[in-house]
């Protein structure tokens, strides 16, 4: 198979510096989900514009690792590439190793660019492949030879998250992140993950599309000013004026940790998300190695943040009701699937504390449904008819919170097959919902209660059930999931309350159509001291695409309540007598819940 | 506090050998969860008598740990010991290890019988504490020094699993193993768990009460005879004549390791059912450690072995029928619970294969009912009155079958919250004997369906919801099972076609009442390459303690299908009109089911 010409002169770098594999994982030195420019090093090289996979290339091959939501995707855009997909069984794990384990010949060498890699990743490299003879070689990265424009680290603008919508204080946070370091007896702890940063200082920036991130590392010593590793010229004066904070270039880190090292200060790291060369410069084996507290606590929403996303929420439903209301109108008929994502950005700018999308936003008319994270392309995506359905998953990043959203509409009269499958689907949405669990109850344990109904129709869908979700912060959020993967540290790990999760069961078929249906849920404790999930997600769901005949009577209490409490939220912040019209229709759903 | 006798003389002998922490898991040299007397030392030493605890005595201290199905028996059963009761907080899980990491100083010394801790249990000790500069000595039994009356390893009589009840036949099973053994290129390998040896060879023994097992070990070479350590003398010649053996005795295991390690023979063993002194014997650092595929083979039960097994849970079914006659009778009120278990341990011996019972039969009136595992003594056990639940959990060993069946029996006019306690139990055990799962799916994913009602209720059960059950061996048997903790490997295990497993929610109210509903269910897969659930065990349920408007009509469905199976296995063997039609009137569900 012919190779791109991107592919052959990595192959002319790789065979310079005596590398026989070269491993991609597509993250940034903070082992980011979502990248800046400079770093989207697998959409560079393969053309594969997906969130999630590894490339390994060889001397005469090339693959591309990813999981199910991405198959069709995948397919479509390595077409001509010459790099074969390898399509992953269990989503998120490391399937590629097995391959360079069966592959690779004793002696061979494996390189992939140190600061791109954390350090746990390569250390499981270490393990997995230096027993069979492999040498493994972190080396710079190799991009940067042979990708002649690669852009700059981002210099975007840094915003304060205003104190009035800050979950807590800057002050606050520090002070309880120096408590936890004391009981480590640390002299500095590096703080790597983006998110992480921008929530311990309350501050925002837009370095990466959909993540309201700056691109730093910050540097916790145990007292005397915080060292953010930043560009003094990104940070205005006004911000941050409280935190005593001394500010350094990007590039300097790593000297700056060379230096402290050489000083015998102990330095911990996580090392879940600190890449290798940054773990060498602050000392290798002599640093501390332990999970960062910042995770968990920012997993965990306070009253302030919750009452703050309530109001996101209802500005969100507000956007989604006059997209739907445009699409009833018959106005997007012949106009294309991204001529509709253009629409919705447009209803959700209009509106308060906007800062952008929180992820490209998914539309997909019929067949293109399927396709799970379906980026409609600015040319060429499908034109919407006069019937079938709609898959509409969309967010917002608002000061106030972030939403992520997904309706599955029907355009025109709906066939009897969607509107069963759309139920099945409803319901595992609506027994999660409903769950209540002890403390301790992990997302792989409740994980079913959105897939049993449509097992017991023989169907299934590939991709988890819920993510993390930040506070005005990223839309994927650890530490905890619930996803049917038992090994999965983050779906082990118990809910708590306060937590934010997507609830998105969906079902796919290839070709013809998608459906989700996906509220986001936060976790509280209710008078008996178990866990249960309250929907934060207001918009109602497609009546025409109910089969009343198959929900239970909880299930369709649930429904009323659901469809009143939408009602509740949406109302207010509707003038025009139209809108509150259809709401009104669109939220009386007791009519058709007793037919049958 | 004061210490018995016993624990003063194992101090003295630790004091003697330097040990200042000895532990004591309670398992015997091949790792067995129920023990011949000689490896009892549990129970010698503390008095506690339930299947799971693990013990450590230091010259100040004592405890036990142990999990909730035994807190209450425990703290019964230690009062006066000395040794402190430790709650675990997730059963199966070594918590003792974090008290030997808190309490144990550099320097000091932790004691085991290393013929009586797996491999992979020393290891862990290993990893765990060598770090903290504690040393860990694995010593000959203590026990041996101060146990005077100590029994002998067993020598009860051995039989073959008759060839028209064994699965298949010894040739084939060795044959199979053999080609297993040339993929992992080993001259030997050692297969060291009891049920292993019996399911292959096919023969049965009654060393250890309640499983049908013969205390040896069994080293099987690549080609040639295979060597069986279990005593000539306890082997009649008629007894596996079709397989070329060596019979040795059960003492000369280590000294024949002993002798092919120093010829160099590659000896294969399971690290976590071989013991450390065995692994040592058989070359230590140089034995390939890996996992027997015997678990995995066992627990899948072919079309042979299910057929006969549904014929023994047929048998199973007319023993509960005539112990809930008697009990309706009358003839039990004034009678203790041990009195209880005698009567149904009769009933069960009158029918056809009994070979004795599976678990020390649970007969738990009112609050002796809310003791998860309790035993009834054979003196002062509760006396059974004329109102009130009995609980009762038992199962026998047939030649054609392992059985274990819990039902709650209702004496007198039950009470409105135990009608509805029970029927939030039987709805979860229904919900999950519907259960639809694709292939991969494990028991920790399943687990919720038969909980969610009692969590809704905000009420739980402190037990893992299902184990694995042998085919006329073990009741509880690897390697998969459903239980809530999703670090378990037996739980993140998925479930295959043909393995069978308990299905036991319960709820118990301490010192008032138990409930729990305990059917057997095989896996199978259905029509569309999903797997389901059959039911095996055939009795009915009791009606009285049926609320009907908490059932939902797909749960009224299966429970009329299923007494519908119920009459249809029993009605056959039952030749007492008076038998059947007390089966025909408790069969007849629907007109209660039709109340609201």
């Amino acid at each position: 198979m012919s190779s791109s010409p991107k592919i052959t002169a990595l192959r002319r770098a790789m065979a310079a510096h005596g590398i026989d594999a070269y491993l991609i994982s597509g993250s940034d030195p903070h082992r980011s989900e979502y990248v800046a420019s400079r770093w989207a090093s697998r959409a560079w090289l393969s053309g594969f514009t997906g969130s999630a996979g590894t490339l390994i290339v060889t001397a005469d091959w090339a693959g591309l690792w990813t999981d199910s939501r991405y198959f069709i995707q995948a397919e479509q855009e390595l077409a001509g590439s010459g790099i074969e997909l390898m399509k992953l069984r269990v989503p998120h794990t490391p399937e590629y190793l097995d391959w360079l384990q069966a592959k690779l010949q004793t002696g061979q060498t494996l390189g992939y660019a140190g600061n791109c890699r954390s350090l746990n990743g390569a250390e499981n490299l270490q393990r997995k492949l230096a027993p069979l003879g492999i040498e493994i070689t972190p080396t710079q990265d190799l991009l940067d030879e042979i990708w002649t424009d690669r852009p700059a680290p981002p210099t975007e603008k840094i915003q304060q998250h205003p104190p009035q919508f800050a979950d807590r204080p800057t002050l606050e946070k520090i002070k309880d992140f120096r408590s936890w370091m004391a009981t480590k007896e640390l002299d500095y702890f590096l703080v790597t993950a983006l998110d992480e940063i921008a929530w311990l200082l309350n501050v925002r920036g837009s370095d990466i599309k959909y993540n309201p991130l700056v691109v730093s590392f910050l540097l916790i010593p145990e007292s005397g000013p915080l060292e953010w590793f930043v560009g003094k010229e990104r940070v205005p004066p006004p911000l941050l004026q409280e935190v005593e904070l001394q500010l350094h270039s990007y590039r300097a880190t790593a000297g700056r940790l060379l230096e402290l090292a050489s000083q015998g200060m102990q330095i911990g790291v996580d090392p879940t998300t600190t890449n290798l060369a940054i773990y060498q410069a602050a000392g290798g084996a002599s640093v501390q190695k332990l999970a960062s507290p910042i995770p968990a606590w920012k997993a965990i929403k306070n009253e302030k943040a919750t009452a703050h996303i309530r109001n996101a929420m209802a500005r969100d439903g507000v956007t989604l009701l006059r997209l739907r209301r445009w699409l009833e109108s018959g106005a997007a008929v012949g106009k294309t699937e991204y001529e509709v994502v253009q629409q919705l950005q447009h209803y959700r700018s209009q509106l308060d504390n906007y800062q952008g999308d929180s992820f490209g936003a998914i539309v997909g008319y019929q067949g293109n449904g399927a396709i799970v994270h379906y980026d409609p392309p600015a040319t060429g995506s499908a034109t919407i008819g006069e019937e079938g359905l709609l898959l509409v998953d969309s967010g917002g990043q608002y000061l106030d919170g972030t939403t992520d959203i997904t309706r599955t509409f029907s355009l025109g009269a709906p066939q009897t097959e969607e509107r069963i499958n759309f139920t099945l689907v409803l319901k595992g949405m609506i027994d999660l919902s409903m769950a209540h669990f002890p403390k301790g109850t992990s997302g792989v344990q409740l994980e079913i209660l959105a897939r049993q109904h449509l097992w017991k129709a023989g169907l299934n869908y590939g991709h988890g059930t819920g993510h993390g979700v930040g506070y005005f912060l990223n839309v994927h959020e650890g530490p905890a999931s619930i996803s049917p993967n038992p090994r999965s540290a983050a779906t082990q790990r118990p809910l708590e309350a306060g937590m934010i999760f997507s609830n998105e069961p969906g079902y796919y078929k290839e070709g013809e159509y998608g459906i989700r249906c996906e509220n986001l849920v936060q976790v509280y404790e209710n008078e008996k001291g178990f866990l249960q999930f309250r929907s934060l997600t207001v918009f109602p769901f497609e009546k025409r695409l109910l089969v009343p005949s198959l929900l239970t009577d909880q299930q369709k209490e649930w429904l009323i309540l659901y469809h009143g409490q939408v009602y509740q939220s949406l109302a207010p912040l509707l003038e025009d007598p139209e809108e509150l019209a259809w709401l009104t229709a669109a939220c009386s759903i007791n009519e058709v819940l007793s037919q049958h």
